[in-house]
């Protein structure tokens, strides 16, 4: 067990964030003794991987890496490469063109099926050695040399440093790769591989050859979970949209013909590799890296996926889990609060504020602001106070406790503002974090206090004209 | 358009909420004409289908509904029974044995495969014909009457409200039947239908011919993106468990061989029915309901896949979509906040406090509690200002902004409360919300200032003590 | 090991016909202790056929049998009933009605194979359960009485006695049948099958148990050698040309996945039988029936497969094997045949004899009169000595050892009659068993001293005339 | 229509063998004007081909050889050359190495299938491409070169001329083959292909782009036809077995997916070649070539196959076809034939051989001698009259009228004379073709008379001795 960064030892070091890495350990610790499954064999270099080795990494999208175990050894990336280059393809070609080479559907079939569809000529998807060999001749270069250098640049910067490749291994992948061989022919007849056979094949090899350790696919899968930037480089590798895509695939297809059963239990999209590699991804959370040689008879590695439904349980991040609400949208300010608001005020304003004072309305909103916190906000304001004889209404939105509106809430909430501002009514919006959530509100404060008191000085203003 | 519940005139009204049906009349609008596609005729019954009805509901997981178009009309509910009558198999028999009956894989496949696994017998999964009769047989019962009255009354529970057969289809559906018996017979001979063929053929074709309305399969499916709680009615219908192993099968094998590009695009699970229903789940969100008769070459509703395509663009809503992280996890108190804070104190306390501030620490925690948010506290106090000679150190977590804190976010910091009491640091936190979160702290208050307060009166009391 | 009929002792009597039987016991013998393979236990009343048993019955087309161990133990006839009830659908449907439901391709899988032409619904063939149930459901009947009658009959004429079924095994297939029924609903789905399902089962079932012996198999099989006439009874099952369809099917298809391999080794139509049964044909010359239930991982019969294929082997009568051509088309009579005619003539007729001799020719015929041979005689007859003055030429066609004209041979030496009639050559033939096969000849007699004298005396009448 | 060889006009000539051709040409007449199809794309040399280009020829087992139509036009011979080249390879390597690497199943499958057999990796049979890749590489040869030469040499002893290849056919094949590549590379893959996949690739297509005519694949069918002997050129090209072997996997395997149906209709065995080439074998009489670029759907030409099997109706040869028996296999002496016999005999002999005459039996034989007409003489001796108190019996075996005995048929009148001796009965033989059949008997004789007189001398040498 390793953290990283090393923090300094300290009188006021609590070493809290060990915490972290004390889960990743203890998970280690209770897959290490699991010796079952084989190590494939079926290139000979990699018949000599030693099966006791077992490494879990996990960086999260703050840029820190956690580690336990043989985080640090190397090994070939293999299948582990295919959501990445798929990444790179979806780039170079965007997704339409890239679909028209390669199918986005499960196949239930192992990772070397040879099955195209029968009307387009498409392996299934990219998760497969057939979709993944599209993927590679899919990416741009003007020579193979520039395309392989773009896919290692591109797996580099995935990782956060750069990467190189196994000669060794990809002689030997070279050599034995008559299934891939018969795959890319029958692609190339079937249309859907169109580049060079021999050429992209080679690529191919040379990219399943680049030497990883996990605790590099753990940054590398933190880059799909936090939209494409790399979170311990801060460079952006790929679009956020690219990751969606690429997530979405691995979501039904990343385990093969385990793929459905997977989501199921673990709940996270995940790609496995034949040498018993595995990356898994909370989606804004976090990237997992595993590595242990011996594969169950599906070709997942029995250590890396016993390990990461373990973590996925503990960590409760199944895609399909409702967020719980633990507090309510709306909520009402305190009573300490509104006295200290009206202590700004003279006597006679308080007097002529408690007669205007249904004119302005508050609503406190707290939490994200999706579809439903958006839909209560809504309904919420479905009726107000009638106006003042002279017409005025007043609506505070205070968003300071929100914690993030999501596309679709400030979509709705926009739309709202310009009904009501339709109605007549003003809107002023609290936000501490000067956001602009709302472009055309009457007037953006950071604090309730101000607003509610530049509220009533407009109502004054408007009395006093009245 | 129609919006429900309708609210009454009113001079205060805004209407605010039909923003939603707007949005909602926008997209069936925009599909309305969209006439492609041909409707299935597999039972005579269903060939008589209007190819222009075309209804959109939704439902929200505050309960309320939003329709556009025929989301009225009867139709029979055929393959969308499947989900349901899945997580009633599941809640009647657990995960595993349901897994020894029927797999969880994405099949590739059409509706009406007639593939077995050849190695355990069983049906692809439960979405396909041959995987939902073995759930139907699996829903406990003394007698087949029992067993679909369960259905039924389940069925009548997702939907808030009770449902009826349509006799003339189940006939039609029970005469015409031939390739769902073969399967049936198929699957009782490889052992993983182990029921009476003929009697559970009969309770399915009784369930595939439920009467639903577009509006009935948004609640049902808002029902599961609320965690098996039934958002209008209240009822809890199947454990939240339940949901998410059902809603993680929907999004690999709910569109048949459409399965993996819906997922890719739309970003929801959804499950379509050969007569021209759909329903999609924006977990947590909304369900949603749409009918359109003529389908697609896979067998899916062209329109209804079109509009729940849009509406899942629109509302942003993609699985994999990153999480946006609008406010940082972490927020400082301002200046005015600490004011006023002070104003409680006399001057010797203030001179006395300013002397042994450093011995509290505050970390003021925003928005959702998950992992990254998690993290960020515990590497922020990895390191705290040394202890007073006399060994005090004190923390205040305040909660107060926390919207949602995620089964590991609270593990993590149940972790570092108990971390730093064992090294002499007292926690307090502050939670409005008063949610029992950190169960060992050493106090637990509503507002930041009694926190704070309270930590001063206790270093007052040791300094005096000292 | 024992014959049949069993002739009486006697002085004269040889034996000799026991050398047939001997030959089979030695097969027997041979193969009696190949301990290999497994009993089928695919419904409950088989898993207890004793393993031990091996029977080995030859029937030639004479009507003779000869038996070899356990020939008379009764088991149920189950998939040999295939060939025979596809042979009642043939005569009573058609071969075109026919093979509208069903195919008549190899499926390259097993007996059980569940796969239906996409295009046409169809089963592959008759020899598969899918193409069997087919074939028993177009036979005809007003009921599934008299269906059932009607098989059970066939069967009985087939083997020359009235067969039964056995009861228990019956009830135990129809119980336990699943995979059938789901077959059967799976064409009743796709069209193919059109009768009524269960009904079709019901008589399929019963078809199945009917009991028989390696004795009733090889009469059964001779029959079909016999061109459809039961060679021990008389009487005529079916008609000829539906032997050539049945056993054309039998060879491409009669023993599952073995059939191409089979066909390689044995060169003989066969059909194999899941208790162990086995029947194999020798077009013209007789039929086999063995029985021994242990079964390989193919479905066939360890024994029975091996005895079959040492049978083949010894009697040489490989279908591809070229008919040796021991003697040549054409002879030439002996000199002594020439001196004992001219015996009859007075000198001076023999003188205008000597004359007019070349104008008579003559072919002499052996053997059988095929394409090669009737080409070599049309040959043989390219040029003739040219006419006489007076026109006249004569042709004696010599057919006394002949042994067979095919329709091919008959029809190019009608043909030649014909054209050399046409050019003024009187055509005589020679046939001692007037078999008037070249009726337009002007003169058929059944010696060739009668031919010859016959020639000669119309030469002379014409010398006369002349 | 022509015909070859010509013969010179001539006074005698009647031009008999003319028929033959004429049959042909009505054939070929008769499906001239059948215009449909389509011409095969698959390489660019390919589709240039003329569809209304129909060739059909007959080369009998005598070595003539009869055309019609476009009989004499070039075409390369891509899949015809597959029985050939399997033959080549069970020359080189014996039936059970060449069965290591590739089946002898049909597949139900296309000509360019990629299903290997999931146990043993092999293709399924070598009449599809995958299987006749396998074969081609299982030519022996030191190298690439030297196997294409013994290829290209066998071919052309197969046709009776040297053949080429079509440059610009290989050229394309090559460059368009990806599928059989992929194909190749499969099964090296999967074991069953071992040499060199480049190498073994280029022979094949090379092997593909063969040029042969109509008239071309007539003699090499013949040569099939003929037990592997060319019947024109007289060459013995393969062993006969060989031929038995590759005409059975025709049958079975020779048309693709259409092969049983065409064993049904056709019965004989056949290979179609995807530009409209037609092999068909009358085993034992002749083969034929046919030509006709527009193909079914099935891959199969549609001139060629309605002519073929035309030609088999007209020429009855369905191998499946009972023998008719024209002729009893035992005939008695005609009283003629009796009397000329007594007439060499004194007075005195006459009246002793009454006396002594039932010691001598005589049965005349006919036909051919297969297992029936076998098992009828040993019936027809079960029983002798009782020998003479000398204990003397004769028994005449007259197989003057026998045109053929086969193996089996001779086996059994060996073992029937053994028998016959051992009980004391002198066997003779009579036979004019001095065949030998059966060494061990008392005398052969190769007339009737001769034995008859021989058989009395003896008696009346043994009654004179008693």
């Amino acid at each position: 067990m390793s953290s990283s960064p090393q923090p300094t030892p300290d009188p006021g070091r609590t070493g809290a964030s060990e915490l972290i890495a004390d889960a990743l350990a203890a998970v280690h610790e209770a897959f290490r003794d699991l010796d079952e499954g084989t190590v494939a064999t079926y290139i000979p270099e990699l018949a000599t991987a030693d099966r006791s080795l077992f490494g879990v990494a996990l960086a999260g999208v703050t840029g820190s890496i956690y580690t336990a175990g043989d985080a640090d050894s190397p090994f070939t990336i293999q299948s582990l490469s295919k959501p990445f280059v798929f990444a790179l393809a979806l780039m170079d070609r965007g997704l339409a063109e890239v679909l028209e080479h390669v199918g986005a559907e499960p196949s239930g079939e192992g990772f070397n099926s040879i099955r195209l569809d029968p009307a387009t000529g498409r392996p299934p998807n990219p998760m497969v050695n057939a979709g993944a060999i599209v993927t590679t001749s899919l990416v741009r270069g003007d020579s193979e040399e520039e395309r392989f250098a773009r896919i290692l640049d591109l797996l580099g910067a995935f990782a956060g440093r750069p990467l190189d490749v196994d000669g060794r291994v990809y002689v030997s992948e070279s050599e034995t790769g008559d299934r891939n061989r018969a795959i890319a022919y029958l692609m190339h007849s079937a249309g859907s591989l169109t580049a060079d056979v021999e050429a992209t094949l080679d690529t191919y090899f040379r990219q399943c050859s680049v030497l990883v350790t996990a605790r590099d696919l753990a940054v590398m899968s933190a880059t799909l979970a936090n939209g494409g930037v790399n979170p311990v480089t801060g460079e952006r590798v790929v679009d956020e949209v690219v990751t969606e895509w690429v997530l979405a695939v691995m979501a039904t297809s990343g385990m093969y013909d385990y793929a459905g059963e997977w989501l199921l239990r673990a709940g996270l999209p995940a790609k496995s590799g034949v040498l018993g590699g595995l990356v898994s991804v909370g989606v804004g959370q976090f990237g997992l890296g595993l590595f242990s040689p011996p594969l169950d008879a599906r070709g997942n590695s029995v250590r890396s996926v016993a390990a990461a439904q373990e973590i996925s349980r503990q960590f409760d991040l199944h895609l399909m889990h409702r967020p719980d609400r633990d507090v309510p949208t709306l909520y009402r300010s305190t009573r300490a609060d509104r006295l200290r608001q009206l202590a700004h005020r003279t006597p006679s304003q308080l007097r002529r504020l408690r007669d205007l004072g249904s004119a302005i309305s508050v609503r406190a909103v707290q939490g994200t602001v999706e579809f439903a916190a958006a839909e209560t906000i809504l309904r919420s304001v479905d009726e107000l106070p009638s106006p003042l004889p002279s017409g005025e209404r007043w609506l505070i939105l205070d968003l300071h406790r929100t914690s993030r509106v999501v596309t679709l809430g400030a979509q709705l909430l926009r739309g709202l503002v310009a009904r009501l501002q339709g109605q007549g009514v003003h809107v002023v919006v609290v936000d501490p974090f000067e956001r602009g959530l709302l472009p055309g509100v009457d007037q953006e404060l950071t604090t309730f206090e101000d607003a509610q008191r530049w509220c009533e000085d407009r109502l004054l203003e408007a009395a006093r004209a009245a």
